[in-house]
């Protein structure tokens, strides 16, 4: 714990941050406002099937937020080369990659566009602007020069605006997403280097995580934030973690803990969104492994 | 290694597998063929939407195996307390629970009713069969007197059945899931506790697992196999294990690779089905990792 706190300090912050990623993650709040407020490039579609995101990492991450945010409709998320062989003429494909290079979403971009399906794109350039200015498919640029696991409200919220455009988000929904980026704001402010452990809740769990593995817990509901969360710890604590969804992991995962292993450190992920049912849940996991 | 081979002798396996779950898994091959002929009960449909798979645990790994193999199809598989929102009337629920008394399913299989969608059950029997034959719902009843998770076989197979007896899945597709029975037969042999660990795989594997974290790795396409291998060790092993897939992984998780990590054991697995994408990003991360 004190080897921590010397190595959560500003001091050693900016050490072991060495490419002032943390500078990046402080602009999130402007980041997602100056996205939403931004005009978009939309295809002109009539009707629409499936949305169908595709992206890796942190566009990835763009996709699964907008899926366990919009319940209403059946986003699929494509973390791939190729497009799902179901998808059909009326399915709308938003292909995203901060670098425009990503060799995966270049592949289904292509795919979407041999079979003239309605496309839209999203990066700060690269192939997958150039290629979608010269055939003509709607194309929304998005600023360059941050790390791309931290581009993320560019991607997110861009896809909202995109969406809103085209009037598959309503007003409610864009409303809501809007109201998000003033918790984006507020939450920030409390998790900032500067701000003391005893009062940031950032530093607080990576002391907690320190030197163990950390095991996620969370809804099935908010299953993006479990994986993120899982995802970030390997690309910015460049650590290994492991994540499960509940009720899913009460059916399986839950019987590793017949023996106690003082490695691990649960986190249980609960918000105000849990069900009744998975208020349950998490009450008998934490007299199970707490 | 040397407590490893002890632990694995005829004698200790009997010691640990206290339930003799192992006379479970012996009989996949025998299970399987009887799903296979059995004849199915089947909801009128003279056209579908989407196949909606409800299950948890073992049920939910018969969905996920479906949903993988069956890639032209647009197969969700629903491991919670309640439908997606976007569920319709053409759309086909399937609702499996091994007991028949698993809550999340029954969640799942009410909603279905009430909403007057086409519906069939699977399970053994419980509260799932006596609701099936009080509301006539089509329902398929499988052995009972299994470990849930093992009764894999009897769920996916029917599963299978229902499908090929509503025309959903065609001839080919049919006569190679028959297929599938051949190589379990074939393979199971080669892993019984009797043959011995230089020529049993599975014994291999868990020497090479023993006392360290396993970390499976394997391509998108078979994400049901890389997920149920992890919740296997969780339920027979009584342990924890890691699992990703490629080429996801490969834009997030392998940068945790950074500093080497003695106490894990990643196994990447490979099969016949693997892309030429694929195949290059393993031949890079065996280059990484190992």
């Amino acid at each position: 714990m004190s080897r921590l706190k010397e190595i959560i300090s500003d001091d050693q912050i900016k050490k072991y941050d060495r490419s002032n990623i943390f500078k990046d993650y402080r602009s999130w709040p402007t980041l997602a406002s100056e996205s939403f407020e931004k005009e978009v490039s939309v295809p002109k579609i009539s009707k629409f099937g499936h949305i169908v995101v595709c992206g890796m990492g942190g566009s990835a991450a763009a996709g699964d937020v907008l899926k366990s945010w919009l319940k209403r409709l059946n986003v699929v998320v494509v973390k791939g080369y190729h497009l799902p062989k179901w998808v059909g003429k009326d399915d709308l494909v938003i292909a995203t990659s901060y670098s425009g290079n990503t060799e995966e979403t270049l592949g289904c971009y292509s795919e979407a566009l041999e079979m003239g399906l309605p496309l839209v794109t999203i990066s700060s350039g690269g192939l997958l602007e150039s290629s979608s200015k010269k055939n003509g498919i709607p194309f929304n640029k998005v600023p360059h020069g941050l790390a791309p696991r931290a581009a993320f409200p560019l991607l997110f919220y861009t896809l909202v605006n995109i969406l809103y455009s085209l009037r598959i988000v309503n007003d409610v929904e864009f409303k809501e997403s809007k109201s998000s980026i003033g918790v984006l704001t507020s939450h920030s402010k409390k998790i900032f280097p500067e701000v003391p452990i005893n009062e940031n809740i950032s530093k607080q769990v990576a002391s907690f995580m320190f030197g163990k593995y950390p095991v996620i817990y969370g809804s099935e509901d908010i299953s993006c934030v479990v994986e993120r969360f899982r995802r970030l710890i390997s690309e910015n604590g460049k650590w290994h973690a492991m994540a499960d969804v509940i009720p899913e992991l009460c059916h399986n995962e839950i019987v590793a803990y017949d023996i106690p292993n003082p490695q691990l450190r649960i986190m249980l992920l609960r918000t105000k969104l849990d069900t009744q049912e998975v208020r349950i849940r998490f009450d008998i996991l934490k007299e199970v492994l707490l």
